[in-house]
């Protein structure tokens, strides 16, 4: 009911969202291709094709639309698919769980492999500007806190339970194992497929095969 | 043979071995008391009870000592322990070799739960005093590199081997984990008991009991 009001409300908002996407993305490239002094918020504005006061409606500070804004760290479509996916049988914590936190990593992480180089990561951006390293390390851990909220959640665990957070730090391990594969000069693997080979290496480190059997 | 001239020269080894750690020690606690620029190594020197000669011939500066030598970060014995305790009879990636990481990190991780505030680790000096990020990020990727290099030898894996990287990346999310709950205020299982649990977590993500069974 009343869709023709809700729906370009809806548009509006994904146009939004993908406004301030490539406000990030393009403020990445110029910090990596010419340091973060080495450009103007009106540079930047004029690559994304917005006004200076549009910008300013997104970000308050060059440095910020290189950070992020935190709503684009997590597809939310994905996230809610995530919370849904634990198996209605599961008793404990789900078989299925460090899977489905794959599946949302490769939802949320739009690397695009014939242009590894048109993403440029956090990694990249602290080795080229060590003075971002804060705050990514402020909204990784906000990531972190958010999410074992998510899998408390989805588990059904006590806060705090200590599962939740080692699920959280081992996914991010995985992520940042495949991220840095992915940036390997002459890679060609895309990054979907680098994240559920991780996942496939991390289970066989934990169990794997029993000796002389393989 | 010529045990007499060398028992000695072991001795003086060990000896020097322990004052250079107690050196770090108490830089790491001075730093953490009065900040890097809060002491002197005439202070320190005098903590410890060594010349500022003596000193300048473990450290280059105040800040190294705090880092800590390269030697110290991984127990010796305990590193050719590892390498040895790979079963005669495994194929492909040994079953124990989580379990055997997690023995070096015991070995090698000197928290005494009577005193955790006595061992100030690189999250809470980072924190104290974050210009020694860089140092400590260079020491934590050359730590990565070498132990990447011998589980490649010990498992007899090819040279750039990811699963051998993903040992390392993982084992180290562990410790981190486990480092972190040690620390928390109130604390009282000692770090090795918070490994170990560490590790049963990690096995239960990665291949919990199927559903229903448990």
């Amino acid at each position: 009911m009343n869709e023709s009001a809700t729906k370009p409300e809806g548009v509006r908002a994904q146009r939004r969202e993908r406004t301030r996407r490539e406000l990030t993305r393009q403020a990445r490239l110029l910090t990596m291709e010419h340091g973060l002094g080495g450009f103007t918020v009106e540079e930047l504005c004029e690559r994304v094709g917005v006004s200076r006061r549009t910008f300013f409606n997104y970000f308050h500070a060059k440095d910020d639309a290189v950070i992020g804004h935190r709503d684009d760290t997590l597809d939310d479509a994905a996230l809610t698919e995530f919370v849904n996916a634990r198996p209605s049988d599961a008793t404990g914590i789900s078989s299925t769980l460090m899977h489905d936190l794959v599946g949302l990593a490769i939802a949320s992480i739009p690397f695009d492999v014939e242009h590894p180089e048109d993403e440029p990561n956090p990694e990249m951006l602290v080795e080229r500007e060590p003075q971002l390293l804060p705050k990514f390390m402020r909204e990784g851990a906000e990531l972190e806190r958010r999410m074992i909220g998510v899998i408390e959640f989805r588990e059904g665990l006590a806060p705090g339970d200590p599962r939740a957070a080692m699920a959280v730090q081992l996914i991010g391990t995985i992520v940042r194992a495949s991220a840095a594969r992915y940036f390997t000069p002459g890679n060609t693997t895309d990054f979907a497929a680098l994240l559920l080979e991780s996942l496939d290496s991390a289970r066989a480190l934990f169990s794997p095969t029993p000796e002389g059997t393989e």
